[in-house]
């Protein structure tokens, strides 16, 4: 595939990972990218064949995201505890979009867990990223349970991202933001 | 409306409500709720004109089955902490369902915040009337924030149900609901 057709199947990624975030996987079709990207639908079979593939682009893609911002959090400190304060952070700075939309790693694996088993592994990956990162943070700590807290924390990040949003309620997602990361910082060597 | 008359509007809002849970609003259709009801789409639109009318009656029927669920919890202790544990302990009875398809109002206000504000608003009646519930027990148990503690609870409650579900992971589920009850019983009178 040449730059052009680098350029185009980048372009289809990130209009689909918007439209799925903003509207749904099931409620974005191909015509929906194809008006987005201004790439014409036939030319876009040649990236893509089905939906699928263009959701596992979509997933890798964000994965990536996720890491390029996991390794932000690993090179702002050498403590493990401000790591994960910093990527906490990554929450409230998309403040809006979280009101607007929820998270779109939750939102869509909730949306995805209706459908195939294939489709909902898939869209557990970044999860899973998450899940080891932080766990391994937690270990860092010296948190003998490092991999229940890593699933409490992104447990208690997915329950404010959708209260918030299903509330439309600013100021509880700031409190929440604030008690979570109270409770990462009153955590104590175990 | 004569008694099958009510009759088949209770059994199209029943099919529904399972649909919405188990696919998603979107993915369902009056064909799929007329394929299952066994009755015609013709005389479905006499019940029903719109996708969005039946999703007020589902709506509604949630709002009256939690209102009995609530009133259970009421009548089981007069103690209000043991009425919350009570409402909790909802939620480990219907642990398969939650683990295939996670919470039924957590994933419809998550899915319809991607729609109409209508929708949305619809959507989030029934997290309201726990919110006002449980805040009421927080109240009598002493809790100055008890609004506060309401909506941490839901939203601890919502994020168990994403990640058990996102993970298919029983022994998490089981571990977080007994984390939650034990901080509700570590809630001093303030």
């Amino acid at each position: 595939m040449g730059t052009k057709g680098e350029n185009n199947r980048t372009r289809i990624i990130e209009a689909a990972d918007q439209l799925f975030y903003k509207r749904g996987y099931n409620q974005t079709s191909f015509s929906d990218i194809a008006d987005i990207t201004g790439i014409p639908r036939g030319n876009f079979y040649y990236y893509f064949k089905t939906k699928d593939d263009i959701l596992a682009a979509v997933v890798e893609a964000r994965v990536n995201h996720y890491q390029d911002a996991l390794l932000n959090c690993d090179s702002a400190s050498d403590n493990p505890r401000d790591r994960l304060l910093a990527f906490i952070d990554n929450m409230s700075n998309s403040e809006d979009t979280v009101i607007d939309s929820g998270c779109p790693i939750g939102s869509l694996c909730t949306e995805l867990a209706k459908d195939t088993d294939a489709l909902q592994s898939k869209s557990r990956e970044v999860f899973e990223l998450l899940r080891d990162w932080m766990s391994k943070q937690f270990e860092e700590i010296g948190c003998a349970d490092a991999n229940d807290k890593a699933m409490d924390t992104l447990s208690r990040m997915q329950g404010i991202a959708l209260i918030a949003c299903a509330f439309k309620d600013h100021a509880y997602l700031h409190r929440s933001v604030g008690d979570l990361k109270s409770w990462i910082n009153s955590l104590t060597l175990s």
